[in-house]
């Protein structure tokens, strides 16, 4: 099959066997994957992973392992997504890890993950994953919206872990891919959410679904000139400036979420957090089903983000594309 | 009356006239002071605040303005401690803000704070303070044990912002005041405890008290030695570098609460919250009347922790004292 791999920090193209797999898990062949800000920090050396990239993808089932006829019928030909993290249990560990047994997959402390953690990924024509993290893709779903439950689902992570229908209002900081989709799952879930960002054509975007914005300069300036402040406040500029606007809107006793997984340390005064009892709050990947949900609902509509589709063939393009200035969701299209 | 105040960094000597009473203010006597780290900060120029510091404190009440005359004799001659945040009601406000309508009072959006903030405070032979903020001394509570509580109130905001008993492990790292007042704070509470110092002597204080140690040396050697991880972490080294090995020793999901007020920007990543889904809580000002209820109990005796007492007159000596290596709580004697 043609995948991609990282090479000396570019994405080569590669012909290699298809993934072998364990029982319990699937063979799938992908129909679409998105490219995240992750592959590109992968790209610059993150994590030092060398294999496959892509976490985002839609695919098809195309084969399965160790199940009864009857699970592998179920799955066989079925249209998936898939969460990423790969824990104890599906790699063959027993006794689970201590995170497993409380349930915390995501947390497993041997996990690999699809596409970062030592486990190929979605940039290529096939990729295997356990059926645990499989999650059928609703009919009425389209593959262009199936590629966004990944970081839908990773937004969504905020209401699993706050009562978030409890607050009036809401900041999201960041016009970025996935600041776009946390600011629409939190207005789909009660707050009036104001989402701050520094380029007018990606704000327009967040106008387009309903959402106030406002402009700031991303500089000591907008800490000046930005009086406001909100009980909640969810940090996803992916930059390490973000943090010190983001203390300063929080009312005290409030509610800061960090979404932004930018590497590299930032110069930040955390005395505020002190003084204003500030509760920060680390949110990283999130609930599937609630994504699909609001996918089928239609509550969330994604595809206004796609800026634009490569083939597979074309994911050195597609990656380059993805860096540049002002463009949204790039996605690979595979044949 | 002699009272000090902040002049080019330094505590100068001044005569002053007593402090006029505000209906539903009492006029303290000073017995005993405390130097607390904030008040090293205030003379480095913290606040930019120039009067008289000092916020910890036990004194007498002498005076009483524009109450019952019932209420006059019950607090006449009282032995006292007082919370130093002065809200909205207390300084003739109204209506008061949304926080003080909320019964936060410590995040009062007009508060004057003792000897820190627009309030002169307690290096003086005399203070004033609202009523609402004082705390009569139990009788079987010294004037030694008595001036801790304010610090230690602020080491009990910690139970009463988070569940501590059901935590089965806590670390707390620093060995400085705050900190050994937080871990005999949790160890009261519940949890085993471990304290992380860089102080051989400051270590042995915190085993005296039953709390076992753990020497570190406050550079990267740390993040490569220590591999246990705590489910709650208390940061309290005062130190910008504190929260980068705070992270490393929290486990996933677990709670990190910040301590530490220095000021300064510290170069901290911000990804390991996120990733590890922390929780870190910001904590200050705490309950006082948990603090003496402790320290009526005896389940919590801080006077170990004093180095040295000075009188009044030599305050500039003993804030000098206070920064020097080692040394752990200074105070000032009022004749």
């Amino acid at each position: 099959m043609l995948a991609f791999t990282v090479k000396n920090h570019r994405l080569v193209p590669a012909r290699k066997p298809l993934p072998k797999l364990r029982p319990g898990w699937a063979l799938l062949q992908l129909r679409l994957a998105g490219i995240c800000n992750t592959d590109v920090e992968i790209l610059r050396g993150y994590h030092g992973f060398r294999g496959t990239p892509g976490h985002e993808f839609v695919g098809e089932v195309v084969d399965v392992r160790g199940v009864s006829a009857r699970e592998r019928a179920r799955w066989l030909g079925r249209r998936v997504v898939g969460e990423i993290n790969i824990a104890c249990a599906a790699l063959g560990f027993r006794p689970v890890c201590r995170f497993c047994r409380r349930g915390l997959k995501t947390h497993c402390a041997r996990r690999k993950v699809l596409g970062i953690v030592a486990h190929d990924g979605a940039f290529a024509e096939f990729l295997a994953l356990p059926l645990e993290n499989l999650h059928a893709v609703p009919e009425r779903v389209s593959d262009e919206q199936a590629v966004f439950t990944e970081p839908l689902a990773a937004a969504c992570q905020i209401l699993a872990q706050l009562p978030v229908a409890r607050f009036r209002d809401a900041a999201v900081l960041g016009d970025g891919k996935l600041a776009q989709l946390i600011a629409r799952v939190l207005h789909s879930a009660g707050p009036r959410v104001t989402l701050f960002g520094k380029h007018e054509t990606k704000l327009a975007l967040a106008r387009l679904a309903g959402i106030p914005t406002q402009k700031v300069r991303g500089d000591a300036s907008d800490l000046r000139r930005i009086k406001e402040s909100f009980p909640l406040v969810v940090e996803a500029t992916g930059s390490p400036t973000g943090l010190t606007l983001a203390q300063q809107i929080t009312e005290p006793r409030g509610t800061l979420v960090l979404k932004s997984t930018f590497h590299g340390a930032a110069p930040v005064e955390t005395w505020p957090t002190v003084v204003k009892e500030l509760t920060i709050v680390g949110s990283r990947c999130g609930p599937f089903a609630k994504a699909l949900a609001l996918l089928r609902s239609g509550r969330v509509n994604p595809t206004p983000l796609i800026s634009r589709t490569f083939p597979l063939a074309e994911a050195p393009a597609a990656i380059a594309c993805a860096q540049k200035s002002g463009v949204m969701k790039v996605l690979l299209k595979m044949d």
